[in-house]
């Protein structure tokens, strides 16, 4: 296996390599995440698996081949892998199969709509993927995902939502909290591997992607956003609103669970994913379809140029060694920056 | 404010950061200079401000902001600079500003329809700027203006201007001095901050561009160039023809006075302005467009391809290091490139 | 001279510069070759010249400027050179030619429908120019020739060829061996500056570029590939098939003889020259035409993503660095790469 000694990023945990519609079942899909370029296709009974997309030969990407039921030929010169990397055809010679003509394998979970991936050295552990089962549990035309490539640095995405008091700013009027949000400090809690923060505030009408779902569409509501970051990059998103003095959580508001979550392409551009859910208009098909399609532009049209721009102009990854100002709005991904580099320090000093 | 240490390039000077019409009363206007972002604006009197384009927070452009009187928005969580750089609006938590929350602001002197930008670490010293008076001198259909960007190191511009014996051979007939000019070996001033050359020569017809307004269009004339460089990167350029042995001067010939002078965006690009006055057909809106539009058209026809051509060639821009082969022509260009690299010696042995 | 005693390439042989039809007699052809920008034209009598393409007073490509008999006049400045490289024209002041205006030429060789070059520090030795003249010894319209610059390092190319077990994987059903050349061992042969291999087998129908041209096309036929690499990185191929018993060469069989031949451009893209004489069909021009033209586009289609998709994914060209998964067939190109090692250490310390 090659060894990743020098990774700058942390790699014994789940990145989303794919949403599940990216990979058919027919196709080679290819991607390069954390510097790697790995192939992932689905078997013949469905199951996705992932492997570098080098082989080991003459290190063409595998993903020029062909498939043959579950196994993968090489375009070059016909070596052929199974769906564990392992060579189990040479058509050269006397037909001995090196014992090192073996692609690295990853680990791979298809969960929550995600195929997720564990490319570190250790064993993989399917505990360290976070519960986002509220996802799938709601009708599906109450369900959306999409995927939205940067050319920026993946922590830039992480400090984006973590500091949610940048959406008055930023964005139009549809998740405007009028003001309301800014001046409020995050409750902040700490987990054992996560950090979450917490908004709670009134605004009049509620925000505009729920007001019309509430009794009194132009009255005042209470709000809230509630958000949990956990390693590498995933954070879930709750928000919502209601006018009956409730509790501020799904349950009880009008409000949807999202994650948002990226995986390092290279240093310079990133994987953005992002999957939405609600607990109101579920079963309307085109009403789902349109409200994706909304997040989606925003996010592309608004955030998207200003995380590329701030990439472009930091020319480095390492936030601190340019001394920003920091606000209290920074609070919270300020912390996620430092539990992050701690954790990728003690996976490095324990290799 | 932001050390400079390690700047390649003098900075204790005047660059132009834009030609005065290209920023409008109401844009965000930005433009890389000497390796940083710059954003340039006018107030609400239409005075010209500049400073860093990178909000002290985030590092977003504060370009993609909004103005709000003669103050910048960030984009991103919406902090308010005013035209010094100073935040004087923090929307987040108890709306205290951080001491540190301060753009770098530039000195700007607008003069000779230019902005002139000083980016050293010293205090500006409006003394430094030369006296281009003569520009605006005349009637504004004399002048004419032009922005020219360039994939080369601005010191081949000056290299171009400084050694005018190329003109015979990459430009066509209309300014030739039909062989006449590259066997002068100019006479050589040398100021306490500048350098000028001079040639005199006698052509028959006189120049394209000025025999028509000479009494004898197809007899011979006498005529000069005249060049004057000054730090950074200002050629002052005068050239004139007559046939009566009066002096060989703006006074006494048809003849033009021109600004080169350019600014680095990086060691692999440059801002190139031009300027040029006429002392003759002083009134003719329309030949005035004609001209600047043909000057214009020759340098990005002619010099510009061989400027970009050399500078890939070169792979560096230390001329010297690649051992030239020099002719006396290079007088000129060679001592302002010594020159030149005294002065950013000097500032940077004096920081 | 300039020194390139940190050359990555091996010198003092010769390399394809271009085809013979690429350099016409008006214009001034440039070709990067080796990282260095070269010249060629023909002079007044048709001989091929190479130099420098870099005037070595202000470094402007030779090419932009104009040809005035066999001279090169340079586009900045109008010094003008003889098709030595020696400077015979100075313009400028008292028309003094420097000693050291001379640019660098390169010995040609124009032979079998080549302009070979010579980049070494060393005489120019003809000797070390192989013998390809079968190329050039039928009946022109059965020769073809072609040139298909690659994203890739040009030792890919040379493996390539080297190991034709290839064929069966990547290319399509016209040169298919049905599986017979894979489980053969080629024979290599070690010349004192050479490297053979040799693949014999049968094969029904024979190889569908042959078949036709057998007495019995859809009946066994025994097939022959001999190919000679020599430094620094050409192929001669020669490809045959009879069914009559007869010794496996091409005044044997239906075959051709064929020449692979890669120039490096830089680390990152190599030219790569092809040539293909028949030993049948030798007078149809039309024939000849779609032939090579087929030829090229397998190439391009084929083989060149490969390669150019292997580099990418290599990002060295230190193959051995990458601890690749040797198979037999890779004997003959894995000698290849230690000669030419060997070589390129043996010159670079005779410097």
């Amino acid at each position: 296996m090659t060894s990743m000694n020098k990774s700058p990023y942390l790699t014994n945990v789940w990145y989303v390599a794919a949403l599940s519609t990216e990979v058919g079942t027919e196709e080679l899909f290819s991607r390069t995440l954390l510097d790697t370029s790995v192939l992932i296709y689905r078997t013949e009974d469905g199951t996705a698996v992932a492997m570098q997309d080098r082989c080991p030969h003459r290190f063409v990407p595998l993903s020029m081949g062909r498939r043959e039921g579950d196994n993968i030929v090489c375009a070059y010169h016909g070596l052929k892998f199974n769906c564990e990397g392992k060579c189990n055809h040479n058509p050269h010679g006397n037909n001995r199969i090196p014992a090192a003509a073996q692609v690295r394998s990853y680990p791979i979970i298809e969960k929550y709509g995600f195929i997720w991936i564990w490319m570190g050295e250790k064993t993989a552990d399917p505990s360290l993927l976070p519960d986002f089962s509220p996802l799938v549990e709601g009708h599906p035309n109450s369900v959306g995902y999409t995927y939205m490539p940067r050319e920026c640095h993946y922590e830039l995405i992480t400090d984006n939502v973590m500091d949610l008091s940048h959406i008055d700013h930023l964005h139009g009027d549809i998740i405007t909290t009028r003001g309301q949000l800014s001046p409020k400090v995050p409750q902040i809690r700490e987990g054992e591997r996560s950090l979450s923060a917490r908004w709670e505030w009134v605004q009049k009408p509620a925000m505009l992607i729920f007001n019309q779902y509430l009794s009194k569409p132009d009255d005042e509501a209470d709000h809230f956003f509630d958000i949990t970051w956990t390693p590498p990059a995933n954070i879930q998103l709750s928000v919502g609103a209601n006018q009956d003095k409730g509790a501020l959580d799904l349950d009880h508001t009008v409000g949807q669970y999202d994650l948002h979550t990226s995986t390092p392409g290279s240093q310079n551009y990133t994987h953005y994913f992002f999957a939405t859910r609600r607990n109101h208009i579920e079963d309307d098909a085109e009403y789902n379809e349109m409200k994706i399609k909304a997040m989606h532009e925003a996010f592309v049209a608004e955030d998207g140029p200003v995380l590329d721009a701030v990439h472009k102009e930091m020319g480095t990854s390492d936030l601190f060694s340019l001394n920003p100002v920091l606000l209290t709005s920074d609070a919270a991904p300020v912390k996620v920056r430092r539990l992050l580099k701690e954790m990728v320090k003690a996976e490095q000093e324990n290799l």
